[in-house]
């Protein structure tokens, strides 16, 4: 009798279960009254009326759909209008829309590397990097977070080509890179340097130009950045920003670029949208920064463990996967929506609450956020004897 | 003096140019009057008046982007509706979006492999489907195109999970599956089966229910689609159809799926309106299956070389990638647009221009893309003496 090809998925259901791992989709509804404080649209534009028109006029203009490749009938007048907006926005040369921010970092990472390149990649960096690492071929160090030492190390006496990899603003902890000392590694060992800005465009930077921009560094000739329009510009795709050449480069070996259908015209036309109001109301930025500190400022003075946040990105530690399902869970029924981050979306398998800022949050609304999760907090087990608590679990929720 | 990071690059690009493979994004203009041969929109569905409305109303009602993964902000209840309604459609008990067909192949083969699988993977098969196979750590073994013995072959007397993956309808080609064959050899070897029908849905099957459909294979427990929203649907993303265990293992393990933003609400909305046209509208599937016959009959009744298509995908042979290009060129001077696919993107390196059928293409502008293809034919160079010709290249052009 042949095997059933799929049964070994029931014993890693079972495995899940009794990990508390289990996940499961909720679709909210489109009057969701949740205050959210857990999608990551920073600058508050995915519902502004402005940028939900430029969606619905591009569908009705150039189609609900791009119809094909970008190389073949995919790109339209809109892409490239977004491409050059976006690339001078933020001080580069060229840009290139993809339809996800995934699909641009494995598009810059592959294309930008290959077997004999040696790839510097950070271990904070988001799965999609680690995803463009994988295909690449590349020969992959992964360093330890935010340590330009270790990269330099790891570069020390190589003579063939090399790349340096990293999140500007790493997606769980909202911590930011130091992006100048890393640049400054890079071009000492004549490494080029990719920075994955998904989550500092739109809040750092001067009107939010990214993280890139903040250090002095976009324009350069061995700087490329990745950004998505899925965040701050309240749509969906990413982009690869970078000099001429290197774009060139991509249109003409990345896989995700040939091989995928074009971004929908309704998220360029929003996300092109999004971009002028950034433009034009260029303190939407600052405003998105000032909500996560004071909710950092609240959430800490309370007691509870949570990440400085260098963008709008507020991360707090909780016990275990299981305690920040329950916390996330009594967030939710008291009216607030808080991201659950546990293993395996952790680089660090440790479970966290993930709440962001948003440029239009009002101090109430920061302040009823902070207070709502500080009295659901979990209280801290205290370690069993003669065990050693998970990593953290002493320092998460309040100390009373 | 450091090295300059990214000079390696300059050196491919004139590699490109001597062996004539450059390729450049060329928009198009909303009111392009070109007819249209080239893009996948099979039903031309991307501008039908009811998809169109139906991006826009959801742009308005949910935003222009879903501002998080499907897990954290990202699930609304219309990814449930759209999910529920195509997996019914196409005879699965579930089903999974993301935000490409890129996404969802890279989301089944990973979920589905892991190292120690053995993956069986058709050498025709898409690019998103091997980047897949590279990221699942398995044992991948490529067999040759559309050969179910070398299936059985590359499976037999191997005890361990195995899945083969291929193509329901090949993207370069247009030619199907024996998906019949290739599930029996499956079955016989207990393996699964992952079939990527992006080009079979819509098209193929009973009203469009694709290329699983209508080998009588979908529900079972042993098989998996995946499809794109982005062709026969006229938008953009892609999905996960299969059994519920299989769908909450995607859930539970996909990286494309947990860490990537959801698909925009305006792709999602226009793919369900897309889809519930295809049920009222039955004859859209039969009718871009027929534009596609007429197409091939004439071309081959003018002496070229065309694979007979089995959905709407009708692949013409080029003797040389410069010629095609040519050839391309020719065709849209004249009015008609069409692909012209050239390596890396043909897995056998052979140039190629590819004409996509659609629905509602009349009777004369069918004949009016072959009277054009065929006179811009390019004429058969003679091999030169002492060399072999490029494969295939003596096929190629009219017979003339």
């Amino acid at each position: 009798m042949p095997r059933h090809a799929f049964d070994w998925i029931d014993a890693q259901a079972e495995a899940r279960r009794r990990a508390g791992l289990v996940r499961a989709v909720r679709p909210r509804a489109h009057d969701d009254p949740l205050l959210d404080l857990y999608g990551n649209d920073y600058l508050g534009l995915a519902r502004h009326p402005e940028v939900t028109a430029a969606a619905a006029g591009a569908a009705r203009r150039w189609g609900a759909g791009a119809t094909g490749s970008r190389l073949v009938s995919g790109s339209t007048g809109l892409h490239a209008e977004l491409e050059s907006e976006l690339a001078a926005f933020c001080g580069f040369e060229a840009g290139l829309v993809l339809s996800s921010g995934y699909a641009a970092n494995l598009a810059a990472v592959t294309a930008l590397s290959d077997r004999g390149t040696l790839v510097v990649s950070d271990a904070g960096n988001h799965a999609s990097l680690i995803d463009g690492c994988r295909l690449s071929r590349a020969d992959v160090v992964v360093v330890p977070h935010a340590d330009a030492k270790a990269a330099a190390k790891a570069l020390d006496g190589f003579a063939g080509r090399a790349l340096a990899v990293s999140d500007g603003v790493f997606s769980v902890d909202g911590d930011a890179a130091d992006l100048p000392a890393l640049a400054a590694v890079c071009r000492a060992h004549g490494a080029g340097l990719l920075v994955d800005d998904a989550h500092g465009l739109g809040v750092l930077g001067d009107g939010g130009r990214g993280s890139l921009h903040a250090a002095g560094l976009t324009g350069a000739a061995d700087v490329v950045a990745t950004v998505t329009l899925s965040k701050a510009l309240g749509s969906q795709g990413g982009a690869v920003l970078g000099p001429v050449r290197v774009i060139e480069h991509l249109v003409n070996t990345a896989r995700t670029f040939i091989e995928e259908t074009a971004l929908d015209p309704a998220a360029a036309g929003a996300a092109l949208a999004a971009l002028r109001l950034l433009r034009s109301e260029p303190e939407r930025a600052a405003a998105a920064g000032e909500a996560a500190q004071r909710l950092h400022g609240g959430l800490t003075a309370a007691g509870l463990t949570a990440v400085r946040p260098d963008a709008a990105v507020v991360s707090v530690r909780a016990p275990s996967p299981e305690a920040a399902v329950a916390w996330a869970a009594a967030c939710r029924g008291a009216g607030v929506a808080v991201g659950c981050f546990r293993p395996p979306s952790v680089p660090d398998g440790i479970a966290r609450l993930r709440l962001t800022a948003r440029a239009d949050l009002t101090e109430q609304q920061v302040d009823t956020a902070v207070e709502t999760v500080v009295r659901t907090a979990p209280a801290v087990p205290e370690p069993a004897p003669g065990r050693t608590g998970a990593p953290g679990a002493r320092r998460a929720g309040p100390a009373r």
